[in-house]
């Protein structure tokens, strides 16, 4: 039999207090979606007391009618007020989200510095505030601020804060460590005894100032917490909230608590990645169970056993996160990583007599700033190379790059020469910048001879610095991420010019677009509008 | 009465497994003399049995006389051999390494399906390799692979490997987390038991696989654990190791164990930096402690709070890890962030009436991709323009980009139109790339008047592409980070064309390094030299 475990998501609002991290209507309203079909079972968009763009969110999300809890955030009432006079209570009402998170005061300190008020107000406040959303018919959750260093500093005080919350109705009583402090052991401690003397559902909220939010979770849920209030990546203010990501898996896989079905489960890798893309924040590789190296092996070691049984270095199957295995090349891999890399491109592994020369030649590589770990196109460029049983498809001889700004307007513009099928082709074109413009005019040049080309298209583009001893004089790494709405693949270039990196990138992304395609047309075939050129 | 707990350091060694890290013998070194300063008590430096790179690191490394011990890694002896003839043991000896952590079996099932030898052969191998190290006179470490999966699988087995190791002469067992699977309360229910069990000093080794390797490492000191290994900022194979920086700190701080001196504390968040720049990694900017986000702060009412007393959010004085305290500038920011901002750069804060426009822009910009919360010129640039007490030092009229390639030459240049102190400035510079060449060309302009911008440098050069849907075509950003040996600072561009958003930064940078200097020289004074063309 097992335990459920509620799930309340406040990436939409908790966690855009992250920095770097700020979401327009439209994005929340997209991730909003994502998290429903996910199975998360509240979703906090944001505090429509605190500006428009919330209080569009909560207008627009409302009809999407989603099977999770909309629930809009708020403070308890102003001190020495009334509620129906409070514009914030007002705004959560108005929101007609089918939940509120109220967060009050249990921390006595608080209350005096922050508040400035007197400890029977704040009791005041809270009761009166949840009591008032409970007549409006809304599930009202409490959230403690800093109830740990609250319960620390005064423990009587703290909990009849949680006692009055319930006693007005609260829902839910959610304990915060909201400065993320506390460590598992004390944490386990105060839930326990919270549980023991408040008789409500209890909420835990943690922050990962310490690198224990997680942890603090899970001690919390096994001290009879049912509640997890996190965000998706860990996002949220200084060192972010507790990370759902890691959490979800964690009860569900391995502490036997339900959270979300099987099948949603197997979505939370992609789900990770939606969120990072839409809140446009890189996710570490090596983000727990949903990072690209969370399932990844680069020891030489590893890689013979893994190839042996997974089970060996895998604590979970990458399958049940929506993740996979990844076997990386690198200059600490031993001939095992080369070799089974080109086992999984279906090369001739025999040829072990090659083998030396490309672990060598990727060494090498590795050495002058390439990196083939994030660059798998690139690498199998190599590998069929070095195999020696690819043509390339075409040549290039030359290319220039104008770019000139006078007041408002800037015009770029590339010139490229490239000899497809021993004939020349020239052709210039525009673009939104140098890399932009090199693109078009490379594949205006190929699209006549290779017309699936047309499909490819850039859909990212880093830049890396190598030696940050003089920035823009320094070797540069560009990755490429390339799709042609099928599938994706990754390309990398190393110059100590942005440009030439960036083309040299651009070349292995199509050249890999063009593996194994031959030219669909010879210069007969060809239309006189493609202005061949033959010097 | 305060325990020491032993830090043991592997970020050059298990750190390296890492994705994306790469590091040569000198960066070894370097990185060895910060932890050395650091304080920690062993450096694991590599596994001079794999590779030349690592023989050479140790040997140089003897020569530094360091307080921590050096470390040299190695497994145990081959199967069915003696360890006289065991080509990896001997390069630990020849290493002259104070000690050496040798890595075994614990786990049956490993010593059937990745050894593919009997569990008495694992035994002893494990016995004669640690014993073959004490006649050596090294200090002899056990890492015990797997040993919590292989505890739960064979309880009997895992001991016997341990009792074993410590028969032979070992100095530290250590329970390794190879996986990352392990939960908190497993970690403290075995290693309680090993304690109880095996008369040694026990270390732990933890991975993140599940965001716990933290928690982990805590949950084993309460059991009875007295060495940490882990590594700098967590580097490691898939999720990383255990990230001293966030654990000596908890230790120390929060958990009254003595791991280095509070002084050594403080170097703390600069090692960390340090040790990313060296590996070439990006900080992330929320990582605990040590991250440039960790004690920052963006939502308005905790900045309110925030400025009446910092103990209300923070769980720590930064300055005891050496980090300290930010207040972002966000469009969640209340009133009171600006006039923060404003307040630190010494602007007039009465003028509240020009505050909301400023706010406003702030906002609209941000809303284009800008994001000042990592480029602080460029917000102090906007708000001295907006309190309109700062003239220009210059005004660009034009430029323009040439970029060449043929064959494997190529060739950049850059031509730029100034105006200063009223008089036009035209010139022309070659440069490594595009944004290089921009570089040289406007300092060329304006070092005659300006000469102390010829200490001006930049440091670290960024782009992010902002809308992933059309890589090469869409909106990108720059950061740049500058200094002038004294101090380093920040700035920000965005457009759809990267180099006129490095334009921008560059802008910024050059107009920041110049704030309230005056022009050094005018018109007559200019030598001949200088180019001055008057159209």
């Amino acid at each position: 039999m097992t335990t459920s475990i509620s799930i309340f998501d406040t990436t939409l609002r908790d966690g855009t207090q992250g920095e770097g991290i700020s979401l327009t209507a439209e994005d929340k309203l997209k991730i909003a979606l994502k998290l429903d079909a996910l199975g998360v079972h509240y979703i906090e968009g944001g505090n429509p007391g605190s500006n428009s763009k919330d209080i569009e969110f909560f207008k627009r999300a409302r009809e999407m009618n989603l099977n999770a809890k909309l629930t809009a955030f708020g403070s308890t009432r102003r001190k020495n007020s009334i509620c129906e006079q409070d514009i914030n209570l007002k705004h959560l009402i108005d929101s007609k989200a089918m939940a509120a998170t109220l967060v009050g005061k249990s921390w006595d300190f608080h209350v005096h510095t922050a508040l400035q008020t007197t400890l029977e107000e704040n009791l005041a406040m809270i009761y009166e505030s949840i009591a008032y959303l409970k007549r409006h018919d809304m599930e009202a959750i409490f959230d403690s601020e800093h109830f740990f260093d609250g319960y620390k500093a005064n423990p009587e005080y703290a909990l009849s804060a949680l006692a009055k919350a319930k006693e007005a109705g609260a829902d839910w009583i959610v304990l915060c460590d909201t400065n993320g402090g506390t460590l598992p052991t004390e944490i386990h401690e105060i839930v326990s005894r919270v549980c023991a003397v408040i008789d409500a559902p209890i909420g835990i909220h943690t922050h990962n100032d310490c690198e224990l939010a997680v942890a603090n979770t899970l001690a919390a849920i096994n001290a009879g917490a049912r509640q997890v209030q996190g965000t998706i990546n860990g996002y949220g203010e200084r060192c972010g909230n507790a990370n759902l990501c890691s959490i979800i898996p964690t009860l569900q896989l391995k502490m036997n608590y339900s959270c979300v079905s099987d099948e949603q489960l197997k979505s939370l890798t992609s789900v990770s990645r939606y969120v990072s893309e839409i809140a446009n924040m890189i996710q570490p590789v090596n983000q727990p169970y949903v990072g690209n190296a969370a399932f990844a092996h680069k020891g030489g070691i590893h890689v013979s056993a893994i190839l042996k049984d997974s089970k060996t270095y895998e604590h979970i199957a990458p399958e049940l996160v929506g993740n996979k295995q990844r076997v990386l090349v690198s200059e600490l891999a031993g001939q095992s990583n080369i070799l089974s890399k080109a086992q999984e491109l279906g090369l001739d592994v025999n040829v072990i007599s090659g083998s030396r020369e490309i672990i060598d030649r990727i060494k090498e590589l590795e050495h002058q700033g390439y990196q083939f770990e994030g660059a798998d196109a690139s690498l199998e460029l190599l590998l069929r190379d070095a195999f020696g049983n690819e043509e390339s498809a075409f040549t290039i001889e030359s290319f220039k790059i104008l770019c000139e700004k006078s007041e408002a307007n800037m015009v770029t513009e590339a010139i490229v020469r490239v000899r497809v099928n021993g004939q020349q082709v020239y052709t210039i074109a525009e673009g939104n910048g140098p890399v932009n413009a090199l693109d078009n005019a490379l594949r205006k040049a190929l699209v006549q001879f290779y017309p699936s080309i047309a499909n490819v298209h850039l859909t990212d583009y880093k830049v890396r610095v190598l030696d940050d001893k003089d920035a823009t004089a320094a070797k540069v790494r560009v990755l490429i991420e390339s799709s042609d709405f099928k599938d994706t693949w990754s390309t990398v270039g190393v110059s100590s010019n942005v440009i030439e990196a960036s083309w040299e990138a651009l070349l292995d992304s199509i050249r890999y677009a063009l593996l194994g395609k031959k030219s669909s047309y010879s210069m007969e075939q060809l239309p006189e509008s493609v202005g061949l050129s033959n010097h």
